[in-house]
């Protein structure tokens, strides 16, 4: 199965020892950030850096987030963070995340699901520039 | 909707300031964080507290965890966490969280879907005596 | 060894297994944590809780953290942190910490130092009102 | 200044978003956390992975740290964590860092001192090879 629409961006992340847990292998929650530096770079090379879109006055925030844990991952593993685009809603987006162990096994898998918001915290249509370059790099 | 079978445990969390991310809220991930806070008194209300389950060998992991994130904590908000029991699997069970504003108003909403294992990372049947004690607590 | 001012606020800590790495134990960097959870906590105790400086546009940065660890805290430990002021300087002001397990024995202990940011993040003098009410708790 | 002996070992890190906090910028716990990645890469570095460690036997555990902070950093920096020995103690040893924006000026520096333990957790001499690789590398 290969959710999301168009190519993946890859990131490499080496597990720290502050993300492991007292069982030894890393603690569930931050593979909720691994997702996060997928969707930073997803951002980056769809044309579109995170921060410039802050700096432009949109603000990207979570409303639902979903993992699926299937095989632990250790201290100084080097994981592969999959990022797919899920595609637009009205008012927001969402993308698709895989993350692999050094042998290429899946480690975990989920989705987190986003609406857009202008500088004043309001709900805002997707903006036109974001439209364009994640529909550009999808395509490609 | 009320998720779960049987009462609630309450939990209070104050929201660190490492808890807040840029956008002055809560980060996402921290709210799973919540959950497991939440998890941890419901297992010691229901007279089975974790730390001593993994003394007597029996490990939960957590296989899938899900938040739908309605409205925004922020520091030195003190949270209410409500936790449910979801029930027994096989060789697992889950729990559903709700976690309050100080209002009263729902700020986020989730489950997670835990296995048991054995001391040597095995999963295994419920343990009779947490499917005792959780059956007993959720019948109360 | 008692350093700082005055009375010492307490914080009541449990270790959430989040918090946990994978040699068992609470991961060192999650007690500078946990002195922001003992300064937020003086704060409060002083009259000026640490929300309303940053309302009324005052904001303390740390300038220096420091920490020694003396025995490892464990998941579930319910810990006892001990916050006492360490008096002011020209822009700034410093905490000093302990962090007592359950028995009462010393975990660790530590100080931050601050200084005092205007709302355009300029160094400015120690406010009035901040002043007061920490001369006045210490006093006390 | 330049503190610790021999040549330093460079890590690049991204600021991610859980890291920052409310006040936009990086949560001054989380350098204590990129410290440990330098001092991961210092180990690797010098030819005794710190994973490879723990699976000998040998465990190092934080006895003191401490952080000075100097220039704020923000999300999506890269950031260059500059990681030096600063020698063996009887049955210890420590670490200085540097860490630096993306423009080369000092975002923070401090300095870690660590016991060797053994599995069964009582400090022991530094391991021979541990105490030869670095040894080796710092001369370097």
């Amino acid at each position: 199965m290969q959710d999301g629409i168009g190519p993946a961006v890859e990131s490499l992340i080496r597990v720290r020892y502050a993300e492991t847990d007292k069982q030894g292998v890393v603690y569930h929650a931050n593979y909720i950030i691994y997702f996060e530096v997928g969707r930073t770079d997803f951002c980056a090379s769809a044309g579109y850096p995170y921060p410039r879109m802050e700096e432009d006055g949109v603000f990207i925030v979570v409303v639902e987030a979903a993992a699926r844990y299937r095989k632990a991952a250790r201290y100084g593993d080097e994981l592969t963070v999959l990022t797919r685009f899920g595609g637009f809603r009205s008012r927001g987006c969402s993308f698709h995340y895989q993350i692999l162990l050094p042998d290429g096994t899946l480690s975990a898998e989920g989705e987190t699901h986003h609406l857009f918001l202008d500088s004043a915290g309001r709900p805002r249509t997707v903006p036109e520039a974001v439209r364009r370059a994640f529909a550009t790099f999808t395509a490609s």
